[in-house]
């Protein structure tokens, strides 16, 4: 077994990693003293993958809008019955969720954890589709797509990312479109599993208090009887996306009472490098400084009713693209807009405050620590920024070596005020 | 110190508890190996207290609806600034909550404990309020309220309270109305403080890898300098609420695309005893069992859409009054009434089914476990089964000895079907 432990300088975690047959990541985060048992199998395959070299054939395909998350659904369901239930008599609480470059299915459990991770390994390899079953969820999905055309903040998020990108598929709704998920069939869906399903694209993450060999152990024990081949990684495959913007605004009308505004900054690609994961941190960071709750200019912006209670903000890292956003419920849409145009001209031109700044950057530090508590946080974070090609446990040294000049740098040199976009929704027009 | 450290049997957890002169709780759940510390300061003060008798005069007073929500935003604010700044100086991140029977302030840091504490036990203690901050948070609670009147799933749920109680003030909104906080004045927040907030009326509640010792000198040395007199903890008075309801079903139009519904089942109190925290653990799993993700019956109406991802149930419980709630958005407001109403029916004639029971109690016992890992949870759980007369630990031994004929009988003693309430939000008429 070529476990390998290891060291975090500075925090006293225990991080265990191995590579197992043909291929699959393991990383186990020993977590001493805790009941709860967290585990995820995720694949580095989301709603951005849109095209794959078929193994069997070679043959390049097109993988529709929507795939990544019907196939999360579909693996649920196996001719015997739901998986749900399996867990569910188990004791554990199962769940899967499909990102734009990711899809993770997980369970937790205090116990028993074995019978549970065992059937975690099993069911996410073990892909059987009917024509039945395959339709039967298209009627599903099919509704839950045109429930989420009518969710107003659903609506403003893509409208958002559609006038901010030109060709970039993050710009594609992650549950697809009726008419994208309609020409899924079986015989697809098992293309997409072979090809993205494979053990090399994928990595295990348990957190708890687990014997990490053991846990290596039955991944081994899970892959070497299905005797796989041992494959490449499929290589991500994305359209080049320039720095301009599709539109700079976008609106609509819905049946809301109060208008939703979107406003955001469009930057380059984060590479899956120390650079990149260096821009990852500086971009959460320095929309706290500017945008948080604990800047005079929200606590303005809240007294003016511009800024409501649903408000949020925050950096979007994606393969190939990155991008602000600052949104939320808002009295006046336009004046929404002025003020974050505004804030963001001032910090460009007058710098970072470093008061704020640094209570900014502490307040990052404490919540950094404390998702090392929280296994479900730690593991998407570990994941998340794994597939994004960067060590999540480095986003404390750059964290603590952060101040508001270098941030101040940064900013200029990534934020540029022409790439500004604006979405809203508006309330319908009154009718006398 | 009278410092008492409890056992949880069966279970590994550090419970320690003290009684802190002029009458203070103080509970220390001690977990070793977490880094993040959580406190909480809480007053048995929430939004159904509407009447108070003043200490200093022993006269009866009237509390309006939202005071207690007010009175929390006006703590955080002292005339040299925000408490929010100087949390964020120490790297820690601070909040405060209010229901119907609490209020809530609390923190999460990994370092520096102490200053947090200290902190958090002095501004708690420490009303200062002048007649322009009141007056300019009656501005900001205000629009707060005004926003909320618009949104419709807070519409849905006091629509749905004030159909199914007639008289107890969980039927009142937590942030009152634009009219009633117009009446608040320094003055009668400063009673209400001295009422409400006097040390015999509160518990603090600390849940991380701290010395239980230490944070009892803290709290000990916090009361002793303020030369509180002892007093006894202020009676709660309520008016009494019969079985009946206020009205059956109630409906209202508003800028929505779909509709939203919520049925109910009223039940009688749940009293601050072994009997009450036994009917709230039942009513909390027989939940499940007949309305959770579980069930064929949620299977059935999912794929019928009148359930649809936005979709919430569950048991809700204050002094003097609780009662079911189960709802959602839904293509069918009718449909959706009518399967719950079925639904209920079936359970009380047939009785429950041994093994989706089975399963939601496994379930159920594996989610229980999973909170003592969760401080905020923990302390949440703690704080309000404490508030309500109960040993949150002793939902454990409930949850074990449950069988789905115990569950059954109780279910026919405490659910009546001709208490059932529905509430629905319509989308407004269609206009040509």
């Amino acid at each position: 077994m070529n476990l390998v432990e290891r060291k975090v300088p500075a925090l006293d975690e225990q991080v265990f990693e191995a590579r197992v047959e043909p291929g699959a990541e393991v990383v186990v985060i020993r977590k001493p003293g805790f009941r709860k048992r967290y585990a995820t199998y995720a694949t580095r395959y989301g709603s951005i993958d849109r095209v794959l070299v078929d193994p069997a054939t070679g043959r390049e395909v097109e993988v529709p809008p929507g795939a990544a998350h019907f196939l999360e659904h579909k693996m649920f369901d196996k001719p015997e019955g739901s998986i749900l239930e399996r867990f569910a008599q188990l004791g554990a609480s199962m769940n899967a969720y499909t990102g734009h470059f990711y899809t993770v299915y997980l369970f937790s459990v205090v116990e028993p954890f074995e019978p549970c991770f065992q059937l975690l390994l099993d069911y996410v390899q073990d892909p059987r589709f009917t024509p039945e079953s395959v339709e039967k969820e298209q009627g599903i999905i099919g509704q839950e797509i045109a429930t989420a055309y009518d969710h107003p903040t659903q609506r403003l998020y893509y409208d958002f990312l559609e006038a901010m990108y030109r060709h970039h598929p993050v710009r594609d709704w992650i549950l697809g479109s009726p008419e994208s998920i309609a020409t899924l069939t079986p015989e697809l869906l098992e293309t997409i599993h072979r090809t993205f399903y494979h053990p090399a694209n994928m990595t295990v993450c348990v957190v708890g208090d687990v014997d990490p060999e053991r846990v290596v152990a039955m991944v081994a024990e899970d892959l070497a009887r299905r005797h796989l081949a041992p494959r490449p990684r499929p290589e991500r495959r994305l359209p080049a996306e320039g720095p301009d913007l599709a539109r700079p605004a976008v609106e609509r009308r819905m049946a809301v009472s109060r208008p939703f505004v979107q406003w955001g900054v469009k930057f380059g690609a984060f590479p899956p490098d120390e650079s990149g994961l260096r821009a990852a941190v500086l971009g959460d960071v320095v929309a706290e400084a500017l945008f948080g709750r604990l800047t005079p200019w929200y606590e303005e912006q809240y007294r003016r009713h511009v800024i409501t209670d649903r408000y949020w903000f925050g950096l979007s890292v994606v393969p190939g693209a990155a991008h602000w956003e600052v949104g939320g419920e808002t009295g006046d849409p336009e004046a929404f807009t002025a003020a974050c145009e505004q804030r963001l001209g001032e910090a460009l031109s007058e710098g970072l405050d470093p008061g704020v700044f640094e209570a900014v950057r502490r307040k990052a530090l404490g919540e950094f620590l404390a998702v090392l508590d929280s296994p479900e946080e730690l593991a998407h974070g570990f994941l998340t920024d794994r597939f994004l090609g960067w060590d999540f446990y480095r986003r404390l040294d750059v964290l603590e070596a952060l101040d508001a000049e270098t941030a101040t740098r940064w900013l200029r040199e990534h934020a540029d005020p022409r790439r500004t976009v604006r979405a809203a929704v508006l309330p319908r027009e009154e009718v006398a």
